[in-house]
């Protein structure tokens, strides 16, 4: 594998520009770490001010080193840091890391001088981490390199690590030591300008040392390549994510129902969803997920026995576990009838096991073995709380021992005092996750099971339908001529049909009739409704008229429409249309023929068109009771979004009532994402409601809204 | 104040009964506790096997003690308790504190021993702790009674903390210690065979030293008289509980959608909400809000400042704050200006105050100054993620300085290593409450303001309704004649007048003739249903007709139900009742007389008697739209139990729509919960569906089941 971020991530040799024999400056910190952590290659200090820093000759400028240098880590003033990059795009350097801050963060001023460092990049075919950042780390034995000024040294191991936030950092590498999770990589990305998370995702796609990774972002720079890229690497490598600025207000004024109900961290739950990234709510969650993923195969199912010396625990325990889905295990008979062989004759022998107080080091081994070799039992979690006589390493020795023995998940629950976490990271760093509370345990395997799944999962397929091309971007541009951004009902109505949406049957009248005409065709009753405005103006400007049952009283409620609504309504020197439409019995009581949902559509301008299904009619804005998928969805997404509402009992039909025609529902969203991904203008989509009927003729739509991009 | 408790928790004299000179003893490590942590009155070794213990001498007996004992700690083996509080008791000893293990937790012979044990406390008028548990402390410094085992003492302070895991107790001492959270209490209650839960509520409420109760409960022994004592005392002292054991399977078979709904911990929910305790998702979590309700006044308001000197902690910082409903405050012009003139120029000074790395200790202090004294901050979060330069203790000193001049709550989330919580826990324990993380501190916040709102939120009364007794205890003993549990319609619909749950119109009749008539007099449509049997096995065996418009169709429906449907659903003998009622018209569609919503009750064995109310018809099987309350339920609960359902927009009235009746809805509530308070054998009620209207005379209910008890 060779990839240009090679020059930032597996340099030969580093210069450090800026460096300081200051103590308890950044640069003097950076140059110690290089030297103290054993970078492989060889240090240059560029300084021109001073001869020897570290006991190693100091160079004027970058230019003056005499052999060849791959990546220089910028701790100058920020001021000098354009010239610092000439200095070293003249030398031939292929990496930089800038430290430095005071850019885009601080400011317009700052965001121009980074525009003119990004440029700068691309003249000499440079590649950059940060400005503002803590620096990179990668452990491979082959390279140690810790450039960066954080005050603890990482352990190695296989999980890669990248923030967004530099003083995240520090803290995150003293957490990971904290809990022994060895890194294969940290990068610090600061403000972003060239490099991004997307980028170390696909580096770290092919590095044969990281099977895990994990990141906490506070932005998604391009998240259309972020859903490509992760949702092919997670069927391979589990990826956890802390997503923060979750409560930031949207300023995006949504009018549909759909673009109400899609604020931004419902878009991003939805997005990391559909791409099996399994996103943590804290730095905390992060850590306990993390080494579950680090320190454990893949369980097989989800059942799991608990072993513990304490009621009180395991209690929590079970609650936790079954509160996250998993289930207790059953344990065999023999299983039984061996541990009652030799725990105290109080013991509880079901799961949970409870060996009680008396449950030392050679009978948790014992135990643990046990319930491991347990054909029932797909992991395990292991609860001690310190007893006067028995202490906490000689368990956690013993129980270590027998974990080597099972390709099985195995967690501890050590509730001792923080003595025993300092001990027992200087003697084991190897481990199994350790908790100090139960509830965090039954995250991680949760987590541990949520992964087998999604790897497990079909992910379907994007088809593809023909859809009526012409007569959609027909539409648009007549809509766009009359400098619209919302389509008239008719306008609406066709691109619907242009998409094989099913529509309630209507015809387009211009006089009265016309519609006691096209009544009588469609059947009474129908409804009258006027072409434009919008629903909820409609109504109210009385441009709405439902079931009418005689052709006196369609051909009445014409003329009023006209009469009353229409100059409200029309535009202008606008045409007077008003549609004739057959009345779909609805609601979502038994005896209703279709049960009302919403297919909507809305594009966020940074994470692209996301399609929406929920209960629809009067219950979208009450229940609240949607899902979202990121656009374009594949035919399992379809059927996932319809299960997962909550109302979904009500499309299979409750009391005796026959489920819906799913295939017409599925192949409806299908279509709409399809539409929206062929037509990037659509800003806003409701189909709403849409009748989901048992008989897969009686699935229609009837209403429609769209609006699209002037 | 005075209470037989005092003789536990506060005596002046303290025997250890079974002492014992083996070092890692349980008997040993008391004695030890008591003497170590300076026990202020007499204590007297008792072993009939020792001279001295501790250097002190030792009593073959408690009845050899020549001066008074207040406290017997028992320690001897199981089979020499009984024998041990004879000789308490013959002592005049008050107060025992059992340590010893094997009884009712080990099976029936335990419990037998139990069971005896309990008898002889009855006979000398002695209360007690325990068995099976870890002891009593008490660190009143009149007192200072450490009767436990365990290897941590506490530091004083004003949280009483009772726990019913003796293993979790160890954990939580040591918990407290780490997190500086100082007890006036500690009781480890074991099997509860004498003192509970409630008994200690009621001896705190009048204890001066404590000001704040947490709680680890796994059962509750008398859920009514905790009610009653916690809804009470939990305006003048917050209480929080960790209640474990949430996914035991209730054993209890329920046939109706409020029994089913009404799972043990949806109960135990419900139960804690009303009484304004605050229920803790774990120990962790619970140490969480501990220290905030500690270490901090109650907050004014919501609006929440955060000071920091790193961006992403103050992104989560916000995002947790949001997320619990709390407010971002917004400062004054004056605050912003101030800050301005000391921070560096990149800084944000609005909320939140991002003083970057420079921030340190001296910009800490005036910044945190500033904020608290705004008027527009109600609480502040003090974030510190250490720079270089910036020593964590210096600043947490800074801070402390400031928090003392001000009533406000202030919380700290200091992203230190272990080293700083240590180093902070001997220099200063009376610090702020001090989280690793942003998510925990928002939780403490949250909770004060939970709790702020509870005390200021008026509990509301149980008013009283003319009911007709006599007429519901007529029907019940003509059911339980008939032997049956299940109410036939009319009987429960007889009930439900009686209650004064308006119905629809409706008649019994026993002939065809009589149902035509009634029909007549009802008015057309109605419905024809057939008083046995319970509505889906009605509707299955066609005893349930609808919209019947004509009197023709009365007549047949009423023949071929007699025919049909009564053999099967009638008990043998017994006579053919149909009930001829009126349609109202309903669902949950704006053009709706009626929106569908259902009040039920269902009486668990052991927490008694609960209500529901939540969306009706066939959306409580598919939504599960609903809320419960304990009964009796007040006014307010009423009026808290219909808002906080999901779908109370849909009663508010959606798109034009007119609210419904609330009155009658809240007053339907509270007489059902009147009528289950006064007939204990009431099991269950579905009033369902209860059609809430804008009319109040069109306020019905439609369907009743009602189950007693035989």
């Amino acid at each position: 594998m060779s990839s240009p971020l090679d020059a930032i991530l597996r340099p030969k040799s580093v210069a450090v520009v800026g460096a300081s024999a200051r103590q308890n400056s950044l640069s003097y910190q950076i140059l110690h770490n290089l030297i103290e952590y054993g970078f492989t290659g060889l240090i240059y200090p560029v300084n021109p001010k001073a001869q020897v820093l570290h006991s190693m000759k100091c160079y004027s400028s970058v230019a003056a080193i005499p052999e060849p240098v791959d990546l220089a880590i910028l701790v100058v003033p920020r001021d000098a840091v354009l010239e610092a990059v000439d200095d070293c795009g003249r030398k031939g350097v292929k990496g930089l890391v800038v430290i430095t801050a005071g850019f885009k963060e601080t400011g317009p001023e700052g965001a121009k001088l980074e525009a003119e460092l990004k440029q700068k990049l691309g003249i000499y075919g440079m590649r950059m981490v940060g400005p503002n950042c803590m620096g990179v780390i990668n452990t491979d034995p082959d390279c140690r390199l810790d450039a960066t000024f954080s005050p603890t040294f990482p352990l190695d191991g296989n999980a890669a690590f990248v923030s967004q936030s530099g003083a995240l950092g520090v803290v995150i590498l003293n957490l990971a030591r904290e809990v022994n999770l060895g890194l294969s990589y940290f990068i610090s990305m600061g403000n972003k300008t060239d490099t991004s998370g997307n980028d170390f995702l696909e580096y770290w796609a092919e590095d044969p040392r990281t099977n895990l990774i994990l990141m906490y972002l506070e932005s998604f720079g391009n998240p259309r390549k972020f859903v490509q890229i992760t949702r092919a690497l997670t069927k391979q490598k589990p990826i956890l994510v802390v997503k923060s600025g979750r409560t930031v207000a949207g300023a995006r004024a949504a009018v549909s129902h759909t673009g109400a109900l899609a604020g931004t961290d419902v878009l991003i739950d939805a997005m990391l969803d559909q791409c099996g990234v399994i996103r943590a709510g804290s730095v905390e969650e992060l850590f306990d997920l993390g080494i579950a993923f680090a320190k454990n195969p893949l369980p097989e199912g989800n059942r799991v026995a608990v072993l513990t010396n304490a009621g009180g625990p395991a209690i929590l325990a079970t609650d936790a576990l079954v509160g996250h889905g998993l289930k207790m295990a059953s344990l065999l008979p023999e299983t039984t009838r061996r541990l009652k062989q030799r725990l105290p004759a109080e013991a509880a022998v079901i799961n949970p096991v409870d060996m009680l107080p008396a449950g030392d080091a050679p009978m948790y081994e014992y135990a643990s073995d046990l319930l491991l070799r347990d054909p029932g039992v797909d992991s395990l979690v292991v609860v001690f709380v310190p007893p006067l006589m028995v202490h906490a390493m000689d368990v956690a020795r013993a129980v270590e021992s027998v974990r080597r023995r099972y390709a099985k998940p195995m967690v501890g629950v050590f509730m001792a005092p923080e003595e025993f976490r300092a001990e027992l990271r200087q003697a084991m760093p190897d481990h199994m996750p350790m908790y100090p509370f139960p509830e965090a345990a039954a995250r991680g395997l949760a987590a541990l099971e949520r992964y087998r799944h999604w790897r497990a999962k079909p992910l379907g397929q994007v088809r593809h339908f023909h859809l009526n091309r012409e007569r959609v971007a027909t539409v648009f541009e007549r809509v766009r001529a009359a400098g619209r951004a919302q389509l008239h009902l008719d306008e609406a109505f066709a691109v619907a049909e242009a998409c094989g949406i099913p529509l309630a049957r209507y015809k387009v009248c211009h006089s009265a009739e016309a519609a006691e005409k096209a009544a009588a065709e469609i059947g009474l009753p129908v409804a009258l409704k006027i072409a434009s405005g919008d629903v909820v103006h409609k109504t109210e400007a009385g441009g709405v008229a439902l079931g009418l049952a005689t052709a006196e009283q369609v051909t009445r409620a014409y003329a009023g429409m006209v009469r009353q609504a229409h100059h409200k309504l029309a535009p202008p020197g606008g045409e007077g249309r008003v549609i004739v439409q057959a009345m779909v019995p609805g609601g979502l009581a038994p005896h209703s023929a279709g049960r009302e949902t919403i297919l909507g559509v809305t594009a966020d301008p940074h994470y692209g068109p996301v399609l929406m299904f929920g209960l629809g009619g009067i219950f979208v804005e009450t229940l609240r009771d949607v899902v979202f998928r990121m656009v374009p969805i594949t035919d399992a997404d379809a059927d996932e979004m319809i299960r997962q509402i909550r109302g979904h009992a009500l499309l299979e039909g409750v009391r005796g009532q026959p489920p819906v025609a799913f295939g017409i529902l599925r192949e409806s969203l299908e279509r709409l994402s399809q539409l929206v991904a062929e037509f990037p203008e659509i800003v806003e989509v409701d189909i709403n409601p849409f009748f989901a009927s048992p008989d897969p003729q009686m699935c229609r739509a009837v209403d429609v809204r769209i609006r699209i991009n002037l």
